[in-house]
C-alpha cells in the first residue's frame, strides 16, 4: 500500500492533515490584492506562480501566472506528470530549495481561496443507484423507481457553467414559479424546499472533438472536486416536465476549493458495482475507474455547532466519471478544457448515508433530528452546509477542503 | 413605415437584397489567411476592423480587432448606437469617407464566413406552441398535448455551447443508444431519425447577475442570429426521461453567419399572441418584443435542387426572447456576454408551417414529398439543409444570409 510521502513543511506529515505531500491540490488563492494559483502542503498554500518566476518551476513556458489552473490543464498530461514530480522534489524532505520554497509559503489561515479554475461547461448527471431508487421510489413508486435506461446510460443533462461558486460563497434562496398540488395556478415565491446534492465533480483536462472511449475519456480527466448541486425540489417539481431541471439548479453549484488531481487519487482506485445489465461496448468497465473516497454533509443551524447528517462513499456511483464523459461524446459532443461533470447524488443503501435533504427526509414526510435537537426537511435560512471528503491511506489521508455554503433568505 | 437608406453601394439599394443600409449585420470573415470583423452591405463586406486601424471608427477603444463581436457587446449599448451610428454614416450616398470605404469592402462571394461570436452558453427554449401541441399530440395525445406548465412559463433546458457551429459546417450523423419499441435492449447505432429544428437564436449582450425584468431583458439582447437545433429523435426518445435532452441535441447547432442587431429589427417589432392564461408579473408583456421575420427551410438531396417545406414567421411563437431570459434569471442564474438562447422550433398552424421534420412527417408515418418526386421522413445522408429568414420592409428586407449544412454519413 502507498505510503505517506514525508515534506519539511512538518505539518504535512501529519495522519490528520488533508494536504500531505501525496495530495498537491491545486487551487487559486489571494492574500491582499494579488491573486494566483497555489497548491496546499499541511497548513500552509505554495505561491507556484512565485516559485516559477524565479524559475524553481519551470515547465517551458510559464503556465501558472493567471488566477486559474486553465493553463496547466491546456498544456497536456506530460506537463500534468512534470509538475507534480517537481513539487515533490521542492517539497520533500531534504529538499535542496527549502529555503526559497519556504518563503513562498503562506498560512492557510490567512489567505482566501478563490475558484480554482474557469468552467467552461457542467454538465451534471444522475448515476447514483441508490439516489435514483429513492427519488424514483418516492415519484412513481418502488417498481417503476429507475427509468428503463437508467442501467444502460449514465443520464445527464446540461446545467449551468455560470451558477459554479467557490467554497464560502453565500447562497440566496431563490424564488420561481411554483405550484402546490392543491393550487389551480402557479405562483411566483421564494422556495420552500432548497435542498442540497452531494457530488464529486470530474474536470476535463483535455479538449475532444469526437467520440472518446472509456480509456480515453479516463485520461481525459484532470483531477476532482467536492461539489454540491443545490436544488430547489419545488421549482423543479413544476418545470421539469418535459425537458429537464433549468432554473431549480441554476441558483448556485459550490465546488471545493481545490481540485484534487488524478495522480493523487490513484491509489484510490475501485471497480464499480455488478452491473444489472451488461453495459454497451461503447461504456463497458475497463478497469476500476472509481475511486474510494469517504463524503460527509454537516449542517450548522445559525449560532450552533454543525451535525453529520450524511456519510457516504464515492464508490457507491453505478457510473465512473470516465463512463459519463464516454457518453457525453457518444453523439459527437465537443468537450473542451474546463469542462465540469457533477457525478451525480451519492446516496449509499443506508438511511444516513443519503446525500440529499429529499432523501434524508423522504420528500419532507420524515423530518431528521440534528444534534441540536433541531429537526429539518430541507434548508432553513442561516444554515450553513458543508461538504468533506477524503481518500484514506495507511498513514495519510487526500482531502479536498470545505465545500461549505450558507444559505440567505430570499431576496 | 420605415424607408429604404440609401447606401453608395449601388448592390445595397436593391429590394431583393438582404444586407441594405438599414440591416448592417455583424459577422466574422477570412480571405486568405486573416480573419477579422465584417459587415454585410449589399453584396460586400466592410472590413470594419480595417477602419477602426485607420481613425475612421473610433470607439474610444479597439473593439474589432478580435475575430469576435463579443467585445463590442461587452462595451454596452452606447457603443452598439454609436457604432450603429457611425457604419450608417461612411456607408451613406454622399458619405465623406466614401473612397477610403470603398478600400475596404470584399465581394461576399469571395470571403468564408467564420462564427460571429463566441458562444459563452446555449440555452434552448420549447417556446412555440404550435410546435409544443404538435409534438404533445404525437407522444400524449391531443388531450395533454400541452405539459401543464407551458402556459406558464417558457420551458427551456440548458443545451451544449460547444455544439454550436457556422452556416456552411458540415454535420455527421451522430451515433447513440437506440431502442426501439420491439427491441428489449438498447443498441448502438447511427440514428435513423435526424432531424432539423427551425428556430431563432438571441444573443445575450449584456451580463446580469441577479433577476432580471422583461424589459431589462429585452434591453440586454444584442441581436439575433436563425438557428438550426439539429435533433436525433430516437437517440431523444431512448434518453430523455427523467432530465431531458441530452445527447440528442449535442451533435450541432448551426447558426447563420451575421448577426442581425436589435436595433436593425426594431421597425419590425409585433406582439405575442393572446394569453391563454395572464402570466406571472415577472414574465407579463410589456411590450411588442416579437419580430414579423418570415421563415423558410429549403432541402437539398445530393445532386438536386433545393424544395422549399416550410414557411412560416417567427411571430408565431408565445414567448418573446425577453421573457425567456427573464425566466432564465429568475432564480438567481448569472447571464453572461456571449449567451446564445434558441427561441424553440417554430411552426405555424398549417402543415407546411411545421418547424421539423417530426411534425412535416407526422412522427415518421406521413413522408412529405419534395419537388423532385422525392419522400422524406428524416434527414438522409447527403441532404442539404438550409434555413433563411427576412423582416419585410415597404422597400427593403433585413436578412441574416443562408443557415446551411449538409448531413454526411455517419462516421
Amino acid at each position: 500500500m502507498t505510503k505517506r510521502l514525508n515534506s519539511f513543511v512538518t505539518s504535512a506529515n501529519s495522519r490528520d492533515t488533508e494536504f500531505p505531500l501525496n495530495n498537491l491540490p491545486y487551487g487559486v488563492f489571494s492574500q491582499g490584492d494579488h491573486t494566483r494559483c497555489g497548491v496546499a502542503i499541511g497548513d500552509f498554500v505554495l505561491d507556484v506562480a512565485a516559485l516559477e518566476n524565479q524559475g524553481l518551476i519551470d515547465l517551458g513556458q510559464p503556465l501558472l501566472q493567471s488566477a486559474a489552473w486553465n493553463p496547466v490543464m491546456d498544456a497536456g498530461s506530460d506537463i500534468w506528470d512534470q509538475l507534480r514530480a517537481l513539487l515533490i522534489a521542492l517539497l520533500s524532505e531534504g529538499s535542496a530549495d527549502q529555503g526559497a520554497v519556504e518563503a513562498a509559503l503562506y498560512p492557510l489561515a490567512e489567505v482566501q481561496l478563490l475558484m480554482p479554475f474557469t468552467v467552461t461547461e457542467f454538465t451534471d448527471f444522475y448515476a447514483g443507484k441508490n439516489h435514483a431508487i429513492n427519488v424514483g421510489t418516492m415519484f412513481r413508486g418502488a417498481e417503476n423507481a429507475l427509468p428503463p435506461n437508467w442501467l444502460h446510460i449514465p443520464i445527464g443533462y446540461n446545467g449551468r457553467a455560470s451558477s459554479v461558486v467557490v467554497s464560502g460563497t453565500d447562497i440566496y434562496r431563490p424564488s420561481g414559479q411554483l405550484k402546490g398540488p392543491d393550487d389551480t395556478l402557479p405562483k411566483f415565491a421564494p422556495s420552500k424546499r432548497f435542498d442540497i446534492e452531494l457530488e464529486m465533480g470530474a474536470i476535463v483536462g483535455r479538449p475532444s472533438s469526437d467520440r472518446v472511449s472509456v480509456d480515453q475519456a479516463d485520461e481525459m480527466i484532470f483531477g476532482y472536486v467536492i461539489l454540491n448541486d443545490w436544488s430547489a425540489r419545488d421549482i423543479q417539481a413544476w418545470e421539469y416536465q418535459p425537458l429537464g431541471p433549468f432554473q431549480s439548479k441554476a441558483t448556485a453549484t459550490t465546488i471545493s476549493p481545490w481540485i484534487v488531481t488524478k495522480a493523487a487519487l490513484e491509489p484510490f482506485r475501485c471497480e464499480t458495482p455488478e452491473r444489472d445489465f451488461e453495459l454497451l461496448p461503447h461504456l463497458k468497465d475497463t478497469g476500476p475507474m472509481l475511486y474510494d473516497i469517504d463524503l460527509s454533509v454537516t449542517i450548522a443551524p445559525k449560532g450552533s455547532d454543525a451535525s453529520e447528517v450524511v456519510r457516504t462513499n464515492y464508490k457507491e456511483m453505478y457510473y465512473s466519471a470516465a463512463q459519463q464523459l464516454a457518453h457525453h461524446t457518444s453523439a459527437g459532443c465537443a468537450m473542451r478544457v474546463g469542462d465540469l461533470l457533477g457525478s451525480g447524488t451519492i446516496s449509499g443503501a443506508t438511511k444516513e448515508s443519503r446525500g440529499s435533504f429529499l432523501e434524508l427526509s423522504w420528500g419532507g414526510n420524515e423530518p431528521f433530528t440534528l444534534d441540536t435537537g433541531e429537526t429539518r426537511s430541507f434548508i432553513e435560512d442561516f444554515d450553513t452546509l458543508t461538504l468533506q471528503g477524503f481518500a484514506q491511506g495507511s498513514d495519510f489521508k487526500i482531502g479536498f477542503g470545505e465545500c461549505t455554503g450558507m444559505l440567505l433568505p430570499a431576496k
